[in-house]
This record gives C-alpha cells, sequence and structure tokens, in this order.
C-alpha cells in the first residue's frame, strides 16, 4: 500500500520508520519544507505538487494539523483521508474546538470568544486568572499569554479564545486510537511534565482519571479513524480537557519503549484498514525531549550507561532553541526506579538549566 | 556517522531501521544484488564501487558472511571494519571454524576432515550417523546432508567436514554483542525450531546451559566487536556449540519487540563505538518465520487480533518456497501462554503444511 504523509517533521519521520515493518510505502508531502520525513521516504513532493501526491497514495494521513489545506481538502475529496477532515478543521479555529468540545458534554475550562485583545483581557479579568490564546494558529507556547490579576503583554489578533485558567495539579495525556471497524484501543495515560507550553518529559501509566472515557467519546463523536493524543489537566482527581490533537502525539513517543505497539504503528495500521491491538505497557515508561542541543560522545554515552535508555534523533541538521530535535526513552522495572532515571537524564541534558534551551528570553 | 553494511538483505534493512534512532547515515553495498536495504539506505553502491563505499563511511559492518571479499578486506585494512576481518575469515572454511572452537576448548561435536566425499562417507561410516557439510559455502541447509547408517546422497565439492550425528534434545542460541571497550552483554537464550536447518521460529527465555559463558569465551578469543550469534545443540543440559554467526542472527529477530533494545540497534550502538546496554526481556517473547508466502488480509487480521503480535516485512518484492519474506513477533504474559500463540501463528501462516514452503522437493 502506498501511504501518503503530509508535513515531513519529526512525527512523519517516525511514523515511516515505526511502519515500515507493515510493507507499505511512504510518501511525504513537503507542506513545511523538506524535512526529517522526507529523507526517509520512499519519495516525496513540493507543496505544488500535491494532487500528483494524493494520486500517488491509497490512503493519505498528517503528521501535523497546520498543513497544507488544498492537500488535506483534496484528499478528503477523493475519500483517501484518514482521519478526516473534520477532525482538522475543529483545530483550525480554537472557538470551533472549543464548542465542539463543550457541546458534547465533555469537561473543558470555561471560556469566552474576543474580537480584540482589549475584549480578551476584560473577560481574562473577570476570570481573575486566563489564558488568552489565538483562535487561529499557535502551537508549543506560541500564540498564547497569561493574564495574570492584571494587564498581560498584547498580541495581535483578530480573534481570541479567553479560557479561565486552571490551577490543576497536574497535566496528563492518553494516546487513544480507532481502527475502520469502530474499534478503540488505548495506551496508558501519562503524566506530562510541560514547561512554557513546551513537553519537557513524560511517564506512564498513572491513575485513569477518566480521561480514556473521554477520549472514547471525542473519537466516536468524530466518528475518528487513526491515533489521537488528549491533552488534559488533572485537579482533584478529575479530567479536564485541555486540547486533543488529531494526529500522533509527543506526549506518546514512549510507546516506542517498553510497549507492545507504539502510537506510531498504531496510527499506521488504523488508516490503513488494520486492526489495531490493544497496547502492553511493559514495564513503566518515559520519555524526555531533547530541546535546542546535540549531545557530544560523554553525553550520549552517560544515558546509555543508565540502562533501559534508547536515544532517538530526528535527523535535524540545524538545532535552534527551543527546537525538538530529538528525544530519550527510558524504562525501569518500577515507577520511582524511573522517576530517578528520568531525574538523571534531565540533569545530563540540560544540567539544571532548562529555561536556557526553552525559554523565548535569551 | 556514515556507516556502511555490505550486504542488502533483510539483516541489513532491519539494522537501519532500528538503527535509524541512533542518527546516521546508513550506506549499503550491493553484495549479492540491490535488496530490501539498499531500498531503505541513505545510497548504495553497487559491488565493483566498494573502495569509494568504504571510503564514504566512517565504520563498515557487514550482515552476512559470504559477500564481498575484498570489500571486506579494504575496509579492514584501513581500520574501518566491525567486527574484524578474522571472525569472517573463520566462516569461509569450516576447517578453520572447527578448529579454531575446538582449539579454545568450547565444546564441538566430534568431526573429521574429509578431502572427496568418498573419503567423507568413510568417516561418517565410522561415527554411524553423522552431517557432511561442504567446507565452503552453504547456508540455510544448502550444502549438507544427512548420512544415516548407509549412503548419503552425494554432494559435489573439494573439502568437507564430517560432524558426528548429536541426538540433541533441541536447538538454542543466544545473541551476544561486545562494544569496543570489551563490555559483553547477552539477549536471555533462547529455544529455536529449525526445519532442514531453515529456522522456523523460536522463543525466550530459556536456561542458560552454559551458552553465554562460551559465547563470551569466542567473543573475548577473537576481540569482537558487534552482535554475535550463537548456535547450540542442547543435550542432558549441556551445551554443545552448532555454530556461530559473525553477525546479527535470525534467532534474534524475536528482540525487536518485547525487549529493552533489539539486536540491531545493540550491534550498531557497538560498532560505532557507542555503550551497549543489558537487554531487559520484559515477557516472554518469540518470532515466527514468514517463508515463500505473502499473508492477504484476512490472514494478517487473524495475526494482528491474537494481540501483542506485530508482522515484519522485507520489502522483498518476490517470494521464492523457502524464501524468507517477513516474520511475526509475538509477546505473551506466560510462557505457555507464549507456545499457544505460536501454534496459532504457524497454523495461521502454513495451515499444518510448513513443508510445502521450504522443502527442497517440490
Amino acid at each position: 500500500m502506498n501511504i501518503g504523509i503530509i508535513g515531513s517533521g519529526q512525527l512523519g519521520y517516525m511514523m515511516i520508520n515505526d511502519g515500515r515493518k507493515l510493507g507499505n510505502r511512504y510518501y511525504v508531502l513537503n507542506s513545511n519544507g523538506f524535512g526529517p520525513a522526507s529523507a526517509i521516504s520512499d519519495g516525496s513532493y513540493e507543496n505544488d505538487e500535491y494532487r500528483n501526491f494524493v494520486d500517488k497514495c491509497d490512503i493519505v494521513t498528517f503528521e501535523f494539523e497546520h498543513v497544507n489545506e488544498r492537500a488535506l481538502e483534496y484528499a478528503e475529496s477523493v475519500k483517501k483521508l484518514r482521519p478526516s477532515l473534520k477532525s482538522v478543521e475543529l483545530k483550525k479555529d480554537r472557538e470551533l474546538e472549543k464548542n465542539f468540545l463543550s457541546s458534547a458534554g465533555i469537561p473543558v475550562a470555561d471560556f469566552r470568544i474576543a474580537e480584540s485583545f482589549q475584549e480578551a483581557e476584560r473577560y481574562a479579568k473577570d476570570y481573575g486568572k486566563a489564558m488568552i490564546k489565538l483562535a487561529y494558529g499557535g502551537y508549543d507556547g506560541k500564540g498564547q499569554v497569561l493574564y495574570d490579576h492584571g494587564r498581560a503583554e498584547e498580541m495581535p489578533g483578530k480573534k481570541f479564545v479567553v479560557e479561565k485558567f486552571i490551577d490543576y495539579d497536574f497535566e496528563a495525556s492518553v494516546i487513544a486510537s480507532r481502527d475502520s471497524e469502530g474499534s478503540i484501543r488505548f495506551h496508558d495515560p501519562s503524566f506530562n511534565c510541560n514547561s512554557e507550553a513546551i513537553f519537557i518529559y513524560n511517564r506512564a501509566p498513572i491513575e485513569d482519571y477518566g480521561m480514556t472515557e473521554i477520549a472514547k467519546k471525542i473519537m466516536e463523536k468524530l466518528d475518528y479513524v487513526g491515533v489521537m493524543g488528549v491533552e488534559f489537566y488533572i485537579r482533584d482527581g478529575k479530567a479536564i480537557v485541555n486540547e486533543y490533537a488529531p494526529r500522533v502525539h509527543n506526549s506518546g513517543h514512549h510507546t516506542l519503549m517498553g510497549s507492545s505497539i507504539s502510537q506510531f504503528e498504531e496510527h499506521i495500521r488504523a488508516v490503513s484498514g488494520l486492526r489495531i491491538s490493544r497496547p502492553v505497557l511493559y514495564r513503566p515508561s518515559g520519555s524526555i525531549n531533547i530541546l535546542g542541543k546535540r549531545l557530544d560522545e560523554a553525553e550520549t554515552n552517560s544515558i546509555l550507561s543508565l540502562e533501559e535508555t534508547q536515544i532517538y534523533w530526528y535527523g535535524k541538521d540545524e538545532v535552534r532553541k527551543r527546537r525538538k530535535v530529538g528525544h530519550v526513552n527510558v524504562t525501569d522495572r518500577s515507577s520511582s526506579g524511573l522517576t530517578e532515571k528520568i531525574e538523571k537524564i534531565l540533569d545530563i541534558l540540560y544540567k539544571g538549566k532548562l529555561n536556557e534551551f526553552i525559554s523565548f528570553q535569551p
């Protein structure tokens, strides 16, 4: 089968690499420029060749929601797009996403829609503490500011979603998959540590807190096919949806190690019409992002010598601040052992100065 | 780092695919023609371009021992070959291999060297039951015949190794690795089922029976760097070496699932100068060869629906009898559950008629 992936970043790269075993051929549309996925694909297409790309492929999926819309629309029109266009369109406008979730009875933070930043600030003031987010675009902490009982730094924009700030205990997520027959499977939910809206590390398993039931509801409402990552705030043992990603997710990279199946293979199986599998997490497992840096040989061997560790590079030539260039996977017999290893790895990677690698401020 | 692989078969294919995470570039020498490894490499070279290939790479390894000798010799001469030429040269002549093992005090079957098939038969008669093997070439059951108290089918050849037949209880193997600092690690030994000298399936873990100590001795004698598969006969709880393979091995494919590290990644780490890792087998794990057939969608989904199964295709276009075109990996909570799943998979693959897919006779 010829499988097309729109977008050429690391998520597509891992889809191809982990999907190789299934014997498909993988083609990439360079929606955001030639990247890691294109480099290991069976062929890549320039952005304006999207019709040839879709015609070449039996099935088309995407590794990121902010990609060539015409390609998505054309693939949908010829019934090749998995998951469907609707799952992506809701993500183009945070107002649509929020309305979809809340009308489905899914717990989300209180929110209001504003047509100007000044209006957004007024609503934020009512909440006391709030996140002001651009309705269009924005990810990895871009396009959002915190309003905390006073003025926030102004952002240009046409429409804003103002969310009441949730004073959560921690963040979590679940990687869910649904196949073309409607079977749904879940990877064990993970605890996620984000900083400045950038994913730093996670670890699984944790308790469910109702997350899988919510993910199931979202997927069924969308008649979804593929893998979806759903991010949550957990407060007082209850799960509130932050957002969903209609694709494989940063917080599912740990499934490449210590699991009977990765999110990437599950996605490829689902979109290509094969049966998905109930993931078994063999051991407590975690993943730590490598952001904005390379590792020298000593650092590499320090990490590998911890045992039950793997280093994943995405094949990106250029290293920039905040840029995800790889990750470390790690498993351990016990949760406490896993936490210790994660701390050691963070220390090797960032030497206590994580902020220097991710902060917007120099 | 640029890593060169001599040979373009499925072992090279899996080395590249599982070694991608380490961020190297992989180049292939088409020693036996363009194959699966070449198709997913960063570049491939024709057989007579071996000097350019070696010059391009920082390190050169091989996926099979019967490959372009000039390439091996040239890579060794510029100190890029891992493991060393000696490890391969012993494999070119079974007499050398046998003498090396027995002089190292490693238990092997009694053997004699014959210069003609008639001489070989005389020695075989003395043993009563014996394997007569060509000294040069021969693998996967080619180039060997069983002598069983009478005449055996004559084989043309210049030199033969006659091995006293060992009435073993079962066959087993260990996947061992040694890095450039001399650290040695082992995957749990596996029980192997072969038929007509073709690997059918295996399962791990089993008891050690002294196998790891023997593998260690072989690797140290050779100052070996990389992964080695050592095959054994087990009789009365004792391990007798059948042969070693100076490379990743058919009986190590199960390490791609249910293990903290695969044989392929361990090999790439070792040859590229990184630290190897103590493999943790998370659960009982096995592998079943797909020989001489494709799977239709129903067969594929039957296997995938067993849970904790993965299907690996090697990207070979042509399917021939006895040809390895893929394998199935499987894990289970218990050894007995694993055995049941393996039986189900064999039944789906071969429907009780394995012989039709592997026998030399039509």
